[in-house]
C-alpha cells in the first residue's frame, strides 16, 4: 500500500489533512497511509531542540542532520524505506508525471518538511530525492506535502469514488481541462452552451477537445509541444489562431529530457 | 491589513494552518487575518448541496455559479473585497514574484478553493485572478490555499522573526539558495566547509554567492535569464563551466513579459 511518513515539526497541521475530507476517507479505507511524526522526538536533547545557527551566520535556524538521520534510522527500523523526499525551492519541480510516477510506483515515502532556512546542507546526503512544489518559498514544507499527497493519492485506483475522474485531468491528456457547467442552465443571462444540452456525445467530446485546445493555446502554449497532438487538433489549432510554424514546432519529435538529477541511494 | 478569506467546503483542512505555526502566530500578533468560510452556508437549499452534476456527462461533480455569487455577495456586504482568486490548474502560475506582488500589494483577497471536478464556467465572471500553484491536480484547492497563504504572509514586514531572513531566500536573489549548515561540525566524516568556520565576511559572502550560483546552473539554468547577474558572476559561472554562448544569453536583456492575463473586475 503506498504509504506516506511525514517528518515534521508541526505534525498537526498536517493533521486534518491525513484524517479529513478525500485523503482521510482513502486512508479510513485502506487504500493510502499517511503517517505524521513529530521531529522533535528525534532531538536527543531534553528540550526537544532540533535546529541550530548557521555556520558562517545569517538569519534564521537550520534543522540539524543527526537529528534527521535518527529520525529516519527509527522509522527504517520498523518498515523498510523505497524513497526519502526532501522539500524544499532547490529541488525537482513536481509535476503530474510525478504524480503519476510516485502513485505507481507505491510503497512507502518519507517526507521531509522543513521549516525556517531549512536544513543542514548534508541532510542531502540521507534523501533519494529532492523535491520543489513551485519557484517560491512557504514558511515550511507542511503545505507542499499536503499538495503531494493529495496529487498522488488521487491517481491511486479506487480512491476517488469514480475511476473515470482523474482521466480528463488538466495535465493528463497534456492539455488544460475544458470548462464545466452545471445547473442553473441561465444565470446572469449567460446560458450554458448549447450543445452540452444537447445528447450528441460525439459532439460534446468534439466540442470539450476544442476548448481544451483553445483554453491552452490561450494560456499555457507551453504545454502544447509536450501534448502528443492528434492529427485532428493541429486543423483545430490553425482555426483557433495558432500559426503553422508553431504547429511544426509543436508536432516535431521532442527533444532528450533535460538531465535528471542522479537518483541517490541513501546510506543504509 | 492583509486579509485571506477562504471560502472552501472543508474549512477544517485549514484551520491548523490559519490558527498555529508561524502563519497563526503572525495572525495572533494582528499581522495577516485569515478568515475561513464554509461554503455550504451559502447552498440555498437544506442539504447544504453546493454541486450538480456536469452538463454533457462525465464525471465528478462541479460547484454551482450561483452558490459562489451568493458567498462573495455576502462577504463584500460584511467588508470591501480588493481580490478574487480562483485556484485552478489551469491558472496563471504563481512565483516568488506573485507572492512579493501580493504582500505590497495588500488588502483583501478572498480565495476559492475547489473540489471535484471544480467550478462552473461562468464563476470566472465573478474573479479577478485564476492562480495555478504547478502542474500538478489535486483533490481540491485548500493545499494550494496553504501554500500561497503562507508564501504570501511570510513577506509581510514583521511576520518572520528576524527582517532578513527572507533577503536571501530562492527566487528573491534570482537564484537558488546556497547550502546551509550547523552544528555537528563533522557528521558521518563530512565537515561543514573551511570557510563557513572563519571569521572572514567578504570570504563567506564570495562563497555562498558562488554556491547559489553552481546550483542553480545545475538544477535550474533556466532560472539564470532572469536572475540579474552581476559582472562578477559571469565570471564565476564561466569558472563553474558554463559556455561563453550562454552566457551572452543570460545577459541579454529580456524579451518583454509574456502577455498576462487580463486581469477582471468583477461584476460589483
Amino acid at each position: 500500500m503506498l504509504t506516506f511518513s511525514v517528518l515534521t515539526l508541526f505534525p498537526e497541521l498536517l493533521r486534518p489533512f491525513a484524517e479529513e475530507a478525500l485523503l482521510g476517507k482513502a486512508q479510513a479505507r485502506g487504500l493510502v497511509r499517511v503517517n505524521l511524526h513529530d521531529l522533535r522526538q528525534w532531538s536527543g536533547n531534553r528540550h526537544h531542540k532540533v535546529d541550530d545557527t548557521p555556520y558562517g551566520g545569517g538569519a534564521g535556524m537550520v534543522i540539524r542532520v543527526d537529528v534527521v538521520a535518527r529520525a529516519l534510522d527509527a522509522l527504517r527500523a520498523e518498515a523498510p524505506i523505497d524513497e526519502v523526499v526532501m522539500l524544499t525551492p532547490a529541488g525537482q519541480t513536481f509535476t503530474q508525471a510525478s504524480a503519476e510516477a510516485w502513485a505507481t510506483q507505491g510503497g512507502h515515502w518519507v517526507i521531509l518538511c522543513g521549516r525556517y532556512e531549512g536544513f543542514d546542507a548534508r541532510v542531502e546526503r540521507l534523501v533519494t530525492r529532492e523535491v520543489s512544489i513551485g519557484d517560491f518559498v512557504m514558511m515550511g514544507g507542511e503545505a507542499a506535502a499536503a499538495c503531494i499527497m493529495e496529487a498522488v493519492a488521487r491517481l491511486v485506483p479506487g480512491v476517488l469514488g469514480d475511476e473515470a475522474s482523474h482521466q480528463d485531468d488538466s495535465f493528463s491528456s497534456g492539455l488544460l481541462d475544458y470548462p464545466e457547467y452545471t445547473r442553473p442552465p441561465v444565470w446572469a443571462d449567460e446560458g450554458v452552451p448549447d450543445v452540452l444540452q444537447g445528447g450528441n456525445h460525439g459532439a460534446i467530446r468534439e466540442w470539450r477537445r476544442s476548448q481544451a485546445l483553445a483554453r491552452t493555446l490561450d494560456r499555457r502554449p507551453d504545454l502544447l509541444p509536450h501534448a502528443g497532438l492528434m492529427p485532428q487538433d493541429s486543423a483545430e489549432l490553425l482555426r483557433l489562431g495558432a500559426s503553422a510554424e508553431q504547429l511544426a514546432a509543436w508536432n516535431a519529435p521532442e527533444p532528450p529530457a533535460p538531465k535528471q538529477k542522479r537518483r541517490r541511494k541513501p546510506p543504509v
